[in-house]
């Protein structure tokens, strides 16, 4: 319900997943406007798409930890209780990202052996392969264990849902030798180098797009900058390209090629492939969508989830992270207060 | 002496320094290397353009904290000790960046209320604006004291750079609200604001492109991180760019003129107009360029060398810091070691 033209991107996705999948899928949300919606679709009926009822909206703006305690009836809260009570193998959701992480952490609560889930973001490199960064912002000012645990986490996930046999590991950094970065990276490193996966050591910012790594670890706060920060230099890109075609092509013939181009390059850079950013170390299936994505982002999206459960990832992330000793958040007298990871 | 291609665009680069601006050029590093490379501009003899001798090179790759011990004689260290000496105003290389900041830091030394050195990288956005974003890496582990220092050095040398009078500027951090970001941003945050600039709050990642600010301010780390993701992001975006012209455009005509876009828009993202990242808070004037940087690069970084030492932005920054209440680095008792920056 929170994403920025729903229902209708929900209720097209569902269609398209419903016919491409072997799926079922449940929408939860506002039922008369959800029905409205799927009545534009007159062969939707004969697709296994149900609706559950949920009074409440939250919304793209709002503070997520207000809206999270006081909205006891989101769309939210009750699609993830579904996924708690077994009535759902997975939530999507393209709504406040802020609000999926906080409601899905209270509702599910994290899996043992994970003392902070994190948010992994998958992108396309130039290669055509796909790479995931992890963590993108659930967390911020985290510990070298927290590190331990995504790249954990990250390596399984990236195994299950890309079937690559041994995925490449690295540690964000500035400069590659072991001995370069932050106190937290330098820390990290003498964790993951220890960890029974394919890790390649430090790797720079430049790294993220050139496809020589699968999975991507670092802190919250950096990787949400990371992405961020890509995401804007896209659109300025975008912006400067489209100004240089208009005043260099004068031809309309000229103008339409490139067009053509543009849109090509547009797809290949499509985000929406890859169907939105899972939360890991979570007990359950959470997907978090861009606010803007569009009905083929939903449908990967929920095929995401589909192979997120029947891949049994998180099982394999609880096997994992207790075979190798995996060390527990501090007790919570630690000097830095260990606040909760902000919405 | 160390960069790629060195010391040919340093030559040229100096050659049309001195035709277009009213300066004298010192060259340092191997005699004989330079004068063969100015033998290849026969008119260049009449400029104002010297050698000072350097027998040692410090090498792309070599590891700065050892290099800058070892080698006395390097083009670097002559070449500050120039500027030192008062015998040069600046100093520009496009060498090893983190031999450059070592050097320059043990040379120079830091300016009166400077803590940290920062390096500030300057670039171009989508409104034609250019943005400075400090620290990109001489620092990791900053304090909150170290981000209040590289704001008021970035507006001054905003100001005085591009003669804007109230430069915006913006703390890097995830979300914008007051409470947003980690522990670093919040009580750096909280600096920012007292002081006497147009501090517009925090900003995201994807504001460092769309041109709504100046001087973006954060952790050495963080803004390592930040570009070289965007450099590396803009390799890829390139190369699917061209990729999707050659498989979408087949005409000749279509792929002349996508050929014409492309050189105006890599004109438009072209970091060498910028001339280099000044190392800000040194006693004297440090430039620093990429190791790939051409003669037109070389020729602006030499102009701002230039106009870094005439408009006395090195005063400023001692006045500014000196005027509100500067906060000094703790003793060195500190808990967390307080570590040299890394090279």
């Amino acid at each position: 319900m929170g994403s920025d033209r729903a229902p209708r991107p929900e209720v097209e996705g569902a269609i398209l997943a419903c016919r491409h999948y072997d799926v079922q899928v449940v929408m939860v949300g506002r039922e008369e406007q959800i029905r409205a919606e799927l009545q534009q679709h007159p062969s939707a009926h004969t697709l296994p798409i149900d609706i559950v009822p949920a009074s409440e909206v939250i919304g793209m703006d709002e503070k997520a930890a207000t809206a999270v305690r006081s909205k006891r009836d989101s769309s939210m809260r009750v699609g993830l209780r579904l996924v708690r009570e077994a009535r759902a193998a997975g939530f999507i959701t393209v709504g406040n990202t802020g609000a999926a992480m906080a409601t899905a952490k209270m509702v599910l609560g994290a899996l043992p052996g994970v003392d902070r889930p994190a948010l992994a973001a998958v992108f396309p490199t130039a290669e055509g392969t796909a790479a995931v960064l992890l963590d993108v912002g659930a967390n911020v000012d985290s510990k070298a264990h927290n590190l331990e645990q995504f790249a954990v986490m990250g390596e399984i996930y990236y195994r299950s849902i890309f079937g690559v046999k041994r995925p490449r590991v690295g540690l964000l950094s500035i400069g590659e030798e072991e001995g370069k970065g932050n106190e937290l990276t330098r820390e990290a490193f003498n964790l993951l180098k220890q960890l029974p996966l394919h890790f390649v050591g430090n790797v720079e910012g430049r790294d993220l797009y050139n496809g020589k790594l699968d999975v991507i670890v670092c802190d919250g706060f950096i990787g949400n900058v990371a992405l961020k920060v890509s995401e804007g230099l896209v659109e300025a890109v975008r912006y400067l390209l489209k100004e240089s075609l208009k005043s260099t092509i004068t031809s309309p013939v000229g103008y339409l090629l490139s067009r053509k181009a543009f849109a090509d390059f547009k797809k290949r850079l499509d985000y929406a492939e890859y169907g939105g950013a899972p939360l890991l170390g979570i007990k359950g299936v959470c997907i978090v969508g861009h606010g803007s994505s569009n009905s083929n982002a939903l449908k990967n999206a929920i095929r995401v989830a589909a192979q997120f459960a029947q891949t049994k990832i998180n099982d394999k992330i609880e096997k994992g992270l207790s075979s190798h000793n995996p060390r527990r958040e501090p007790p919570p007298s630690d000097e830095l207060g260990a606040g909760p990871a902000p919405a």
